[in-house]
């Protein structure tokens, strides 16, 4: 996933350097290290190297790259509970692929999930945001009520809770994971996945 | 831990209203709603309904206001490793423990823990507090791996990661418990530690 700013074909009235995306991806990383509110669109500028009419050109304003950014994260993640559609598989099945997915997905669109994580509701995109977020939440408890009545999960654990504590795992990589830390994004779904539904405990028949 | 501001007694020339604990625990308050980053003495002054100067009476500044802060949570999970002195236990089971406690100093310090988690490396007190949290994960990685020699936890996944999963999911509770909720701490310590050790499928035997 990652841009370089393209080099525009001259002629064009596009600002040179930027596409979208690739502006994106740069508000993205400051957003990331400042905090969106701590970041103003001065500093976007002087990041990109941009005037702030420049900016305006692509967007309306950092609500709108805040609300691109969060989309395309939260996009990801639903595209991962909905191309879960085999009506063959178990609940269980399901859940436990979700899982794996959105860690990939996490490790594909890392600071999009980053930044999403870390959305309080102080704007109206934020809003959005967090209703998405419960959304998804609401869709994998859920899943988990279905889970635990085929008897695939247990059931000595609330749905919700159990729900917080998957995701609670999953979204804690955003914390530490780096995909130059040389650790595939693979064998980490692996082992989330692992752990979450068989613990760490050894076992002698897994 | 909840404490009010208390009342002191006429003729010290403190200042009335607030000891340093009370002084702290607002100012954790305001820190973990706006940021650390984005919270000047002003506004701490303004939410505290103080001065600057009776800021200073208390403490040197904002930086000694997050090192007591983050002291106190780091304390409190040191503290859990330190008690853990049986050494008729075995290594499985005292990081099973471990992690149970850790949840219960999480909900018991839950705003102390919470900026705890969000502190940055920004400043000299920040850098302190990371690196005693980097401390901290290595010797629960350290425990880790004397589990898994001892065949008490699987081997297929490594130690540091493993410490990385374990307190990513115990962590990632500051972003939704809430003590008033009505989940007893002992539920959510018996929750996680069920799901992080024997996994969240169901199993004929437990």
């Amino acid at each position: 996933m990652t841009r370089t700013p393209v080099q525009r074909a001259s002629g064009r009235r596009d600002r040179p350097g930027y596409d979208r995306d690739s502006l994106l991806e740069i508000a993205v990383m400051v957003f990331n290290e400042r905090g969106y509110d701590g970041t103003g669109m001065e500093e976007l500028a002087r990041r990109l190297g941009l005037s702030k009419s420049s900016i305006y050109h692509h967007v309306s304003g950092k609500e709108e790259l805040l609300d691109l950014a969060v989309s395309r994260a939260l996009d990801a993640l639903f595209a991962v509970l909905d191309e879960d559609g085999d009506s063959q598989a178990t609940a269980t099945a399901r859940l436990e692929r979700i899982v794996r997915r959105s860690v990939e997905v996490l490790v594909a669109e890392l600071p999009y999930v980053t930044l999403l994580l870390r959305v309080h509701g102080n704007s109206e995109a934020e809003r959005r945001a967090l209703e998405r977020r419960r959304e998804f939440d609401h869709r994998v408890a859920e899943l988990v009520a279905r889970a635990a009545a085929e008897g695939g999960v247990r059931n000595d654990i609330a749905p919700h809770l159990a729900s917080r504590l998957l995701f609670g795992t999953v979204n804690s990589l955003v914390e530490w994971y780096r995909p130059e830390g040389g650790l595939p994004a693979a064998v980490l779904a692996d082992s989330v996945a692992a752990v979450l539904f068989d613990g760490l405990r050894a076992r002698s028949v897994r």
